[in-house]
């Protein structure tokens, strides 16, 4: 008896509850959209019907109900029979089966709602008391326990569109509560500033939130628990509609029979401190069940929805004590399917992979011919290995930046037009398989690089003296011998080694430069801003807005165009307007070699180099400043022969290709100079060996130049344009060696200064790849300069010793 | 009577609300502290002591009472006669006049707890009848409405402190609530993080947050006025005590009577829904007025509190629209008398100060001296002026980088002990004061960096060729002229004029590598989180933390200090290990000249200078390759003589100063030089005459350093170690020239590279003062690095002009 009373004035207290506390949660008790004050709204045939006549409209407005006798003394009774499964609570045992027997025999509408959260606060299985009370229980005004048609019609959103849902709340006693607005917090249980709870509801922006809560503060925010069923509300030419939005809970499929598990709830609720609650119903709970984990998953387009629902809200509950912090999280992911995508991209891939591998066989027989090898063999797949390495680099860094720039298009662009399509949600194919071509990328462009290095760390570089001997005949020097050359200052062929050795890495970009334009523009502008997973375009967000996570194909696509645009933005500039206008080192070294009376001679394969034409005009340049001077004076007044090697031509380049005689004689001259560095005892005799094969060299060379060989003469040609294009040589090796004319200066290919292409990529590349690892484009800055310096000193060093070696120029001198 | 009736349902609910709601606030209804069950805490004397026997202890435990008689049908009472002044909100009507009458004539607690309230309600002016009937109300119950002792005990409060402190709250209708402590959102209208919120009260942590609220959203979040009186925790040997904050309301202050101004309320409230309610006590409230700006200050030192409250909670009401939005705000503000720091900074100022106007002065004196210079006058103003630019700029930079590592270190540094210093609040004078000093540091070491590079560009420098023609003999020199010494090649004083152009910007540390360096230890170690107004050292706050303001004061410290580290460590690695092991620029260069057989002049000001002796000692340089293979191997061996001026020394490098005479021969030779650059038709002529007076120049250079001219000799000697260290010659001026012998390469000092601490001091500078107008150091960084290269292109640029206009080495040389 004390029991039923206490159970009474209980009961008197839910159902007042509502009445003293509307005021407090203003919420609104008439339903949204254009339903008259009859009508009640369907919501799966999107109209506004009148119930007939014996029934009434229920106060959310959504069905039709018999019109209510609040018996409310029925609820207490007990009824043992009526179920096998055991109550598990004690707000189950005081409530459940009067609620049962209430909305069965009567229009009892309350009871019914009871009934039903009874079923939805028994989280982890409908196998329960409850489920079985609510599947016996027969009434109209049974509220139904599943959506059966989840189908949402045509929708599309903008950029700036809001999520517009509405909730409809009861409390744990069955009672309506009214309409509530989802606003920032309404279902997000960690606090955070206004605007960061409510951008989970601008439409795109992929939400994530977690925080650790104590589970005391959580039930003093929500004492008892509140059910809601949720709503999109959207409108179209009709009127203003709702939609409801599905819950699934995963836990209670797993546990329940195999036909609930694709049916999807229609409540759910937050924070449950009434289940726990032990001996007295106005104690305080000793477990909690909270809906630890919220996800919001949005299905694109929604324009046409497909078999899953466009909305859909998983509930993840978790069971903690009172006392406990808990981790709680609340999340809107957006899943779109990616149709072709994925498809094309192996497509492209496939296809400049093909290019690729094709254009690094043609470098291969073009490095063959060049080097006019006869045992072909182990060191000709390495080589083409190596061609491909930079090929296939160039393919996987065209893809990757294509989807890069496509993603950042096709996700950033929905400005104007409805949002239909996602970025790739984190840990999915598309992105995981990007981040593998990035990294292949990376790593072949580096193999790219080091093959470019040790390329140019074993050139074969010689320094042509022109000058005769001022005091002996001319026709004495090939007689003279050592002797007889020595008067010869060797201080300009010091002056060119010099120079040559501070061409090496000079680039036609700054990296430095480069790199804090990239920063000023990620950073401070804040172009980074752009690769967050919204549809915001703001580049300076406020300090209180919600920041979504970094797509890592976004954050490559900005990246990686900003640091190529710079790229090109300083290459142009530096070629354009630098060296047309300011200095240009290559002309100024062609300069040098010219009036120093000093060739440059370089093989780069075995029988293919340069040549730098430096005969002075003058016909000497070992003079003094007066002289020196005058000649200078006489070039600027146009008063002397042309410079070029040919008469009348100005073109001091060129290409050489070789005849394997030539080359068989060269290595036999300069075999004591290849040996010079490797020797470990360097003795006197060395030394003069090394100093005759030098000037055997030189005369070797400039009586070659000079045709003063029949047998090993050559000619002068102009390479085709096919030639120039695809940097090969068509032509049948022949008995005669060719110099082909090269106005564009080719040898600083063996230079830093032509592969601007590959250093920019493996920059780009690797400021990537680390802003990729460490989500930090300083970082990334830093590490990018520290590689770039560490190469940079690596083949300075390195070529200085080669040319040291080459060319006899004491490294004393190469500073 | 209806009203009677209304009132009387009215009150019931009030008095049940707490009743009803105590659960749902979880507050504590007894008081916090040692206190025994029948003992009251008094907060003046910090002791518990029991009631007298008619007295009962109050609800919230801090007074007495006389025993409640709860006869609440008296509240509802008229009393026109009581007060002259009109009630002000129809709560009032409803029940001021009842609850004085209760308060009056009963003892009545709540009646006399309503009457208080009712005085704080009249939030903008105590010329109320609520605080008229208030003042006039006599009953052993009414609570105080001000403090009259504010002293508090010597409290500490170490790093980690969290401020604790306790509410007890009433409603308004005078029912106490219970205890509550204060935790991130108790107090804070605006929504954040709960890490954010709860950082108002870690001790040390300046803090700031405000928002725009809806004023309707409050309203659901406190729908009846609550009103707190606030107390502070703390534990003594006795036990656990209360020291009561007071209140000040600014703008009840300015409106009342003079007597009130000085004291100090004791209840606050946040929302006050409940004036504005109009026509029915149960309507919404047209407007609002709520608490739109707290802030609690505290006064440092805690441990010796002062004349003011160490705790002061500044509430600032304003009214506002029940629709309206509203900005709001909560701040913790530490206040801190700074004593004799900023005496102590200005005294270091002064001193400093004048040792740099004593330092400008020598050096001004020092410079006449070395330019022998007649008439004296406005120029060595300016030069006085410049040298004073760059010493006090010096000046400034250390008075300002010690005030910012000295804040770092006594507030940082408060970790294991008692906080007692607080860094400068924003705009207090120290701060203020701080940044002028730091504008000027910036401003006078720009002047000095300009005063240098000017300086500098200005250098006469001459290389001497000692090469002697292979062809005439040595005696012929002198007769033979300009025809002579053509046979001599140039090309030797080409490639040391071509190294001297490259060594001007060279520095002891990288730019590139110093900004990188210091933006990774700032940035990505996260260094810059150090320099927060709060007591935090953490360098990686986590994302939901919450981040108190930068100090400018601490940012400048941490930055300058880092910057000045990374600079110091990059010279001593370049200069003890770089340039001993690896490439050595100056001694590279000194060597070239030897073995070149090229010296140095250089003149920096009009008698004073440097030399560097490089005449080769093999006699001739101008050899081919294999001669001069065979000399270096030479010098290897040691089978050569030694390379110094002197006989068997090997200093080769010298400070020089002129006589007058030698200056003006010097002048006299130079002339057609210097007026080459200038003139504007330079003709065949000219150009002869200057070629002429080169070798000129270098027959009288090599003749005087040869000893040759009896009246113009020099001596070698050494400099005293004073003279080496204030870099002066104390000597008077004689009629002989001197050389010093300068083991440490001084003529670098015409170079960037022995300048290395004022451009590091202008990049620190320029760094933190971008920094301080930005607060960004990426694009401090990046502006840095322009200047810098702007700076470094310019001096260049210019140097190499010069070189070229004063050497005759064509520009084309200088690649």
């Amino acid at each position: 008896m004390s029991l039923f009373l206490a159970s009474f004035v209980l009961l008197c207290a839910w159902l007042l509850y509502p009445l003293c506390c509307s005021a407090q949660m203003e919420s609104d008790t008439t339903p949204p959209g254009t339903c008259g004050p009859r009508q009640f709204l369907d919501t799966e045939m999107f109209q506004c019907s009148q119930c007939g006549e014996p029934l009434v409209k229920s106060p959310d407005g959504m069905r039709c109900i018999c019109a209510s006798r609040r018996n409310v003394t029925d609820h207490a009774a007990e009824c043992s029979a009526c179920s096998s499964w055991q109550s598990t609570s004690l707000w189950e045992t005081t409530f459940l089966d009067g609620s049962f027997l209430a909305c069965n025999n009567s229009c009892n509408l309350t009871a019914c709602e009871l009934l039903t959260n009874a079923v939805i606060l028994n989280a982890f299985s409908l196998e329960t008391r409850a489920y079985d009370l609510y599947a016996k229980a027969k009434s109209q005004n049974l509220p139904k326990l599943f959506y059966s048609n989840t189908g949402l019609p045509s929708l599309s959103f903008g950029t700036t569109s809001k999520l517009n849902f509405k909730l409809v709340k009861y409390d744990a006693g069955g009672n309506f509560l009214g309409w509530e607005d989802v606003t920032g917090g309404t279902l997000q249980l960690c606090t955070d500033r206004q605007k960061a709870l409510d951008a989970a509801y601008s439409f795109g922006t992929s939400y994530q939130q977690s925080c650790t809560v104590q589970v005391s503060n959580l039930l003093r925010r929500v004492p008892e628990p509140i059910f809601y069923e949720m709503f999109l509300q959207f409108s179209n030419a009709e009127g203003t509609w709702l939609w409801p939005v599905p819950v699934v809970n995963p836990q209670v499929q797993l546990n329940s029979p195999a036909s609930l598990k694709s049916h999807r709830l229609r409540r759910f609720f937050l924070v449950d401190g009434l289940s726990g609650r032990q001996g007295n119903l106005s104690n305080q709970p000793v477990s909690v069940t909270l809906a630890a984990g919220l996800l919001l998953s949005v299905d694109l387009p929604t324009s046409s929805p497909g078999d899953q629902p466009a909305f859909l809200l998983t509930v993840k509950y978790a069971k903690q004590d009172r006392t406990a912090a808990t981790q709680v999280s609340f999340a809107v992911s957006y899943t779109w399917n990616p149709g072709t995508s994925q498809r094309d991209t192996d497509i492209a891939l496939a296809a400049l992979g093909s290019v690729a591998a094709l254009y690094a066989m043609l470098k291969t027989s073009s490095w063959v011919r060049r080097s006019r090898l006869q045992n072909t063999g182990f060191i000709i797949l390495v080589k083409f290995f190596a061609f491909l390495a930079g090929a296939l680099g160039n393919a996987f860094f065209m893809v990757t930046l294509g989807t890069g720039i496509y993603w950042l298009i096709v996700f950033k662009g929905q400005q104007s037009s409805a949002v239909e399509i996602m970025v790739p949600p984190a840990g999915s194919q598309i992105e995981n398989n990007f981040i593998v071509y990035l990294s292949c990328a990376f790593a072949l462009k580096a193999l790219d690089l080091l093959h470019l290095i040790i390329t140019q760390l074993t050139i074969s570089i010689f320094l042509i003296d022109w000058e005769k001997p001022k005091e002996k005949a001319v026709f004495k020097s090939t007689a003279g011998g050592q002797k007889a050359t020595s008067s010869v200052s060797v201080w300009r062929t010091f002056l060119v080694a010099n120079e040559w050795n501070e061409m090496q890495t000079c680039r036609k970009s700054n990296p430095s430069l480069q790199l804090f334009a990239v920063l000023l523009l990620l950073e401070v502008v804040g172009l980074k801003n752009i690769a967050s997973r919204d549809l915001n375009l703001d580049l300076h967000p406020a300090t209180d807005a919600y920041l979504a996570a970094w797509s890592p194909i976004l954050r490559f696509g900005i990246a990686a165009s900003l640091w190529l645009a710079v790229g090109i933005a300083q290459v142009v500039f530096f070629v354009g307007l630098y060296e047309r206008f300011g200095e240009d080192k290559i002309h100024q070294f062609v300069d040098l070699c010219s009036v120093s009376n000093v060739s440059v001679f370089i093989l780069t394969h075995r029988c293919y180099g340069f040549y730098i034409h430096g005969r002075s005009v003058h016909g000497h340049a070992d003079v003094g400043m007066d002289a020196m001077h005058a000649c200078l004076q006489k070039e600027e007044e146009n008063l002397c022969p042309r410079r070029g090697l040919e008469a009348n031509s100005d073109i001091q380049t060129f290409e050489v290709l070789l005849t394997d005689r030539v080359r068989q004689l060269y290595d036999k001259i300069t075999q004591p100079l290849m040996e010079g560095p490797r020797g470990e005892r360097i003795g006197v005799n060395l030394h003069e060996q090394r100093l005759r094969s030098y000037y055997t060299l030189n005369r070797f060379l400039s009586s070659f130049l000079e045709h003063a060989y029949r047998d090993m003469d050559y000619n002068v040609k102009d390479k085709s344009f096919l030639e120039r294009i695809m940097d090969m040589e068509f032509q049948e090796p022949l008995d005669v060696s060719v110099l082909f004319t090269d106005a564009s200066a080719s040898f600083s290919r063996t230079l830093f200064y032509s592969n601007e292409l590959t250093l920019l990529l493996f920059d780009t590349l690797l400021f990537s790849v680390v802003d990729l690892g460490t989500q930090d484009f300083v970082l990334a800055a830093v590490i990018t300069f520290a590689v770039q310096k560490l190469v940079k000193m690596l083949r300075h060093e390195l070529g200085r010793r080669n040319l040291a070696a080459k060319t006899l120029v004491d490294k004393q001198f190469l500073i």
